[in-house]
């Protein structure tokens, strides 16, 4: 399995929950030290996307809220909080699955983490990985069946 | 009192425990929902700043991600993640004690806030009080000490 595999998971545990359906996990040196998915409406907490939890989760296993050298893999492009709490804990590099044309803060709609202005220095690799797009598709057909 | 003198009260707590001096406070129907302070280096987590504490603590009162109807008090003009974060619990109205040049994201550096790309309907209020620039200066002149 490659992590985006492991993202992918965590973004079908958001599906189940009837949540829209992004998965996250964090890895440094080879060992993944956070993960999570959109909890947003379970939790009733608009803070709860995956990155955000992840980070927590990743801070708290390391003992530090600096993750440099740390890599992010995440199914869909982060919205502007997300873009923004990447920045803040200093993730070093970010794999996106597919892009974000309504909320996407990676270039979409706004660029936060190509941003000089921000001091940011995040290297974005887009992976487009069909089935990070196919994930979303999942959701969406559900709902409009309801 | 008014509402940003609470803010600048939690920001003061920041202060004290050598946090950056940040404060919020949320407030619906005249009535203070959240509040919180900067705990980035307390708690080891990039995610805790004042405004994104605040937003936790008021949707676990009301029992609902959406805050729309409150307002938010803050001593600093919210970083890119906590603009994101106040654009995803829907804040109606933004009272911001004074502007933040290396980071802010309701106009200094980017414009999270005023942006329709964003779906953004957030009303922003500039205050420049002069206490929200003093707590800044305040924390800096006690770092130059060491």
């Amino acid at each position: 399995m490659n992590y985006m595999d492991y993202a992918i998971e965590e973004g079908e545990k958001a599906l189940e929950n009837g949540e829209i359906p992004v998965g996250v996990v964090i890895v440094k040196n080879g060992v993944i030290i956070g993960k999570g998915y959109n909890k947003k409406e379970m939790n009733n907490d608009p803070t709860e996307h995956a990155e955000i939890i992840a980070i927590k989760e990743a801070c708290k296993i390391i003992g530090d809220w600096r993750l440099n050298g740390s890599e992010m893999y995440v199914t869909l492009e982060p919205c502007p909080m997300c873009a923004g709490a990447i920045l803040q804990s200093r993730i070093s590099r970010l794999y996106i699955g597919t892009f974000n044309k309504d909320m996407g803060a990676c270039g979409s709609v706004v660029n936060l983490i190509d941003n000089r202005s921000l001091n940011s220095f995040v290297n974005t690799i887009w992976t487009y990985d069909d089935r990070c797009s196919e994930l979303l598709k999942k959701f969406f057909s559900t709902r409009r069946k309801k």
